[in-house]
């Protein structure tokens, strides 16, 4: 499989994890779900998200997990996220995907860091222990981590630490981020990729700004796959029509918490998974929450219809 | 001036703080923007709120900028924010506030608080402080504050503070706290006012649930009363499309800090401020921002005339 | 060996992690450093606490240390820390150890719990998950967690999770606490093992207040020993005239982040350690630390002299 | 009156609030607790420090405890905390006691500051806003304010803001930060003056690293002058039995929240105030609580007495 580099581009869909009703990994859905992802205009994988359900595994189920959507992406690239405590336990993750095929790596930064130094130091501790040969994608999510990494730290981190090849950008707000950086990289910076997360609801503006496409995983990938492709393609009304008839329920999925409920939900309702169910703790939708989710389907599928 | 009580519904415009291109307060400038809001739809003002500027205000300017608020609102209430450290400095700027007329005072927990217990011994002390004669609106808002209120706590305080009247409702995600509070009503608890903040980014599902009105500072304040108009009147669909319309640019106003310079460039752009000025330390737009804002703006005005 | 129970008393050391030189796990030391223990005073020990190196290891690594101590310890109980981010993960390590003979596991609370309900549905499901028949100590470690348990909180969590036997106590400041929960337990509450942390820095009025004994790292745990001895033989100005003898390196140690390295680097003065090395990331001690910690050394040994 | 610089040197007594039994500021208490405290040998007292009760108290009566503290202590130089959540209002109150006579104000960081660059850039706003003439104490507490200052950060701002002239030294471990800042110096970077905190529970180590003495309130100031003056004059032994004698009641001061009222309790037993309360919210000494510190005040008696 080939390796994530700093030239990577669209939509990188943050996977779900599928149990079965009963709460066991559900092993035999997870190509179900990946061949929904391809269909849904997915170029890659990205599974073990520290947003998602990946802290409720077991450390054996997380490698199961791993390995069933490598084996079923086939020559979609997968990104794992190998984010933990302590370096040791992320490096035996790392070497064990990548000795099953994944694409690369993905790193958030502990909570604890503070200071400039602090974070520029962790990750080449980090490109030092999992080595120059495993691509490492830097996530910069402040609202959760509550690590603040300014422009002038990751492009110091990206200097000395050549084998973060992307960034999984998740500022918010985050548009002047991806500005500054592209403006540094046509002052000379080594270029990264920039993936997108944040649920998609900024992707219109951070496309313009120089994303190269999304990682994340709103219910919708379709969406996403047309407004990378729509705005690479200067189409920039076209992007801008379709990303406002899936904004309801982007904002909706955006809920942080709640949202992942939401979003296992609509991919059951898609078809994508044969359970929604989420391991404790976790939040469980109410009815209320989805006749409003059915609601906001329904005129989705209208508003597509009048855009034609 | 009327107070607010429980019963109280409607828009209150969450206000800016209108400054001069020198950074003076623009004291002349608050009666233009009162006017705007009242002519937008606003049921009643919010001033001094704790994400706006209020914290940059000198206490001088502070009782100078309510106090001109209060005179050009006539006869629309006016809340003002007066969340402090302590209670001192709290209880002498809302007798000083009230004196002039305001219509009560919105409180937020510190963000030291964290039990149970905690939270509503704060609020009784907050009522005995103040008095049982000055209504209290709740600040429910963890992202700020980090301080997490359960509905079983909210009871608690509604049960045993009865200052206080209405619930400033900006917990995210927070549409079952408005199920389960109007249910916990309907089996006999006291009703509060529920008034909902997130810049307007779920409050068609709100009014929904439940809620009374909004109350926060979407530079389009005729969105917020027509939505919790047509809601109210069952005209569900019409209040979803004027909704989405506005939605593209509730959503770019919601970005964390940010958000306020955009809300103050449109409120310029809209005419009723004279400079969309912040003062320091605060966000400041780029070209690249205006001009989204502008493309966003337009966009609006073509969709609503496209929805008639 | 025998399991931890609601009567377990004395001191329980918080076992140091040995490294060699190349910062590979040192199995041969466990050995050297358990009979330095038990020849201080240790009653039993603690392993893989937060605090300390366990994140640090692989989950490999963990699993051997955890095996090893609990061979070397022999009939001394030895609690393994097994928090996790999940449900799933620490269900996988709890089965391991307590397979390995460990006498129960160690949980703190993840740092994202905020409201009492949240905390005590949290230990319920702790203590489903692990099941009735493993002997669990909740750590109440704020400054680390940032989770606040009141009193009522922890009686409603002993009340309905009968597996937890033992509470590592670690608030600071915590006096009030023991006090609250023995004056619970004599009205009737059900009783549990109460032992201190915080590097001992309260000790002398924790014994006072009711605690069992100790559950912290001081690299000198025969002054718990002592303490505890001396407090439970009613010799409390014996017991307090040691205490003091200890207090400045105590207090040493108390150091947050820095005091793991004085540790070991006392540890390794006492013979106890071949190496006093730590993990990346880390502090490390600079030649004025070691000198004023071997000053607090050897003015130790020159106090107890004097006391005889 | 004085104004402190860059060669400030002794014990600044961080001053307790003196309230009546009801709570009203006893302001005619203010007289006898500063003579208290020059007596015990206070070269210097800071009033109005975040973590005592300035917070409660309101703006006019912050600046009545502000007049007559400064007034009483005549030429003894008075530093105001005059940290606030704007620089406006921080502006206003910086001009106002300068005017009454301080010697000049301490400034914390806003707890919203993360990256080095927020740090630097807000140091030099507030040196901008308050002016160049009025010197400025940077109070680095990152335990309370959850800002980090590495020593790069803190020489950037000492270097861009000339009118910072002292730093309150309360980061813990902190003994490296003075070392370094001490180097920084040596090797030419601006010296400023050094005062440390933490209730003194480092002062020896920090005397000896390069401090010039010790800013906190620790309720026998004695402790802290002569330390201060053995470690000055060579007499290193007779300083640390000193410390070593006042330890386990520095220790218990220094608990977080609560050692304010056993501050204040130990300062109402030795004369210096006529009320041991304290403002709500916050806590309250039980019978256990006096009884151990009574216990602790004398046997420091008599370990005095045996030290001679």
């Amino acid at each position: 499989m080939p390796l994530i580099n700093e030239n990577s581009r669209g939509v990188f869909v943050i996977a779900a994890t599928p149990f079965a009703d009963d709460l066991s990994v559900d092993v035999a859905g997870i190509g179900r779900l990946t061949e929904f992802y391809r269909k849904s205009g997915a170029d890659g994988l990205t599974v073990l998200g520290i947003m998602g359900e990946a802290p409720k595994l077991s450390s054996s189920e997380a490698r199961t997990v791993a390995a069933e959507f490598i084996r079923q992406a086939g020559d979609l690239p997968v990104i794992i996220g190998v984010s933990a405590p302590g370096l040791a336990a992320m490096s035996e993750l790392t070497k064990a995907v990548m000795d099953m095929g994944a694409a690369g790596v993905m790193v958030a930064p502990p909570s604890t860091l503070r200071t400039d130094d602090q974070i520029v130091s962790y990750y080449q501790m980090v490109g030092e222990t999992l080595g120059s040969d495993v691509p490492v994608v830097l996530q910069d999510y402040p609202l959760t981590t509550t690590v603040q990494m300014p422009v002038a730290v990751l492009n110091r981190i990206f200097e000395t630490v050549p084998s973060i090849k992307m960034l999984k950008h998740e500022d918010w707000p985050g548009l002047a981020k991806i500005s500054a950086l592209r403006a540094a990289e046509a002052a000379g910076a080594r270029r990264v990729s920039i993936l997108t997360g944040n649920g998609g609801v900024m992707l219109f503006e951070e496309m313009q700004r120089g994303a190269d496409g999304a990682m994340t995983g709103f219910a919708y990938p379709e969406m996403m796959r047309d407004v990378v492709r729509y705005v690479t393609a200067g189409e920039i009304d076209r992007a801008q029509d379709l990303f406002d008839a899936y904004l309801p329920l982007v904002r909706y999925e955006h809920q942080p918490g709640l949202g992942l409920a939401a979003r296992k939900y609509v991919l059951k309702q898609r078809g994508a998974l044969a359970s929604d169910k989420l391991r404790r703790p976790g939040p469980s939708l109410s009815d209320a929450d989805r006749a409003e989710i059915d609601r906001l389907m329904a005129r989705l599928d209208r508003r597509l219809k009048e855009l034609g």
